[in-house]
């Protein structure tokens, strides 16, 4: 049971150095200095218990977050930490949806980050009330007390609440065995590590070889600024994990779509499973098109629809049907 | 020929309590206080013209631009406004492309709104010294001049910088008299201003009334908090109007698609231009699929789909394509 009233949110302007070494280094984020708006939010319960919730920045900016998480904390503030809960969804649309906030916004950029910040921290406040880690919460949660934590404002038309409902409630068959599996063999993950552009040869080299010996066999490089770089270092790492291995591409952003397409048939040859952003995140119909360039393969033409970075459910419900077309 | 040197930037947050007499109220912000972020940029030299350049917000979170516009402020400070002039696009990239910025961004929410205030101060800027108004300046542009002022990333698909300056070379035959016939009649305008969501129908048929008096062929009508309402109210104003004069609807955002269907479909009666956005601004698919329902006459449905305020060159193109499938 969750107990307590928000009595206080503060938030840092947290910030590292990481463009000194190159480290996160991308085609377009060529100095990063990884960073992070840091949320914390107390309640006026015994417990002592303090929920704290990040988003990622990359340095400069990170005070205009911070600023927006500020703006936000009048929806958070004095609320009974039950009442958020009892209506997590009603909580999400009052801090997406102030009728004059969600003008800066909406649910995108500077308001996007600092409305996560929030959700975050009061998503770690309730796990831990709950004294569990977060993903354990969500996994122990009834299929409806669930759903009715989603906002399906604009994507009823591929998803309504009913529809993952079901899905959710089928999900229960195996529940626990799949538990035990992910506890006792981990999630599959990548490693982007190795890999930055900001990273020479010899440091990429050494980074992998460490990879390797870890037991990583999922690797994501970057590309992007230089083609002839991109193909020098794809044979570096391909040649040291191996044709089973698995490589992945991404472009963060940086090319047209004629671009993407011209550029992803000269690194096909290195068999990528997908090519991460290659354009304009918002760019549906691009995607598809590049994705059904017979420059690649198979596989990869699959992957490289589904598998993106975006912001919202809004993206990922238009992927669909622009790759069906 | 410009001149100077940016020796300042200077940025206030300007508010007007607009909700107090429900002006501006639409469907999804019910209490906006219209107001702005307000840049003034200043050079060194000696004819003390100052460039003044406003980004529109809704009231709260006006501080969280301000914040931005001071993040970006170093992309424009001791720059040679004829270096800026002399390479617009480029400066337009360092703006919208800083490394570490556009990751709150890119060109998206607090960040897209912080940049437009700044590039207007500097057209303003521009203009001012060039003893014009900037629609001016902009007319009297060789066309290579101005194509060189537009990014076309993400855009080259579609339109190419070569495709768009046969465009604007076309459009000097016959420019002269079309920049003189506009100057004497004036461009088509529409007015909003009766039928906020906030006013009573009293207030409704009054301004309305003055509208007509005043000359006003085309109305927009605020749609989509209550059917009946709208219902109601669009019945008033076509009554005034009569059936000749134009009438648009906004429901700005509030639906999802099979709402924004079914709603429309008993709107259509009163014969509505078109309806803008129905739904999430960025849903391309959705907004198609709008368009088609037979529920509307041809002209609403060729009309819904390209009548939209959108933040970016980005969505316009995807619009196109998405309609013809």
């Amino acid at each position: 049971m969750v107990r307590g009233r928000i009595s206080r949110l503060s938030v840092r302007d947290v910030r590292f150095p990481t463009s000194l070494g190159g480290h996160g280094a991308d085609a377009m984020h060529t100095d990063p200095d990884y960073s992070a708006a840091y949320v914390v939010i107390e309640t006026d319960a015994e417990d002592g218990i303090k929920g704290c919730g990040i988003t990622f920045t990359l340095g400069k900016g990170t005070e205009v977050v911070v600023c927006a998480v500020n703006a936000l904390a009048h929806h958070v503030l004095n609320k009974d930490l039950k009442d958020i809960v009892g209506d997590f969804r009603g909580f999400y649309r009052q801090l997406t949806s102030d009728g004059q906030l969600r003008w800066i916004g909406p649910e995108k950029g500077v308001v996007h980050l600092a409305t996560a910040a929030v959700l975050n921290a009061v998503w770690d406040l309730w796990a831990k009330q709950e004294g569990k880690p977060v993903w354990k919460l969500l996994v122990d949660m009834d299929p409806r007390m669930l759903v009715s934590c989603i906002d399906f404002r604009y994507i009823t038309d591929v998803l309504t609440e009913e529809d993952a409902l079901e899905i959710l409630q089928k999900g229960q068959i195996g529940k626990k065995e799949r538990e035990k599996q992910m506890l006792a063999q981990g999630y599959p993950a990548y490693t982007t590590s190795c890999a930055w552009l900001g990273y020479s040869d010899d440091t990429l080299k050494q980074l992998c070889a460490q990879a390797l010996k870890d037991g990583w066999t999922r690797f994501k490089v970057k590309v992007g600024a230089d083609l002839q770089d991109d193909m020098r270092r794809c044979q570096i790492i391909r040649d040291m994990i191996g044709p089973e291995k698995t490589l992945m591409m991404d472009a963060n952003q940086r090319w047209d779509v004629p671009e993407a397409v011209e550029w992803m048939s000269k690194l096909a040859k290195f068999k990528p499973l997908w090519i991460e952003e290659p354009t304009s995140p918002d760019d549906i119909l691009g995607h598809a098109t590049i994705s059904k360039d017979p420059g690649y393969s198979t596989e990869m033409k699959e992957e490289s629809v589904k598998k993106h970075q975006y912001p919202d459910g809004e993206v990922w419900k238009k992927l669909l049907p622009a790759q069906e077309n």
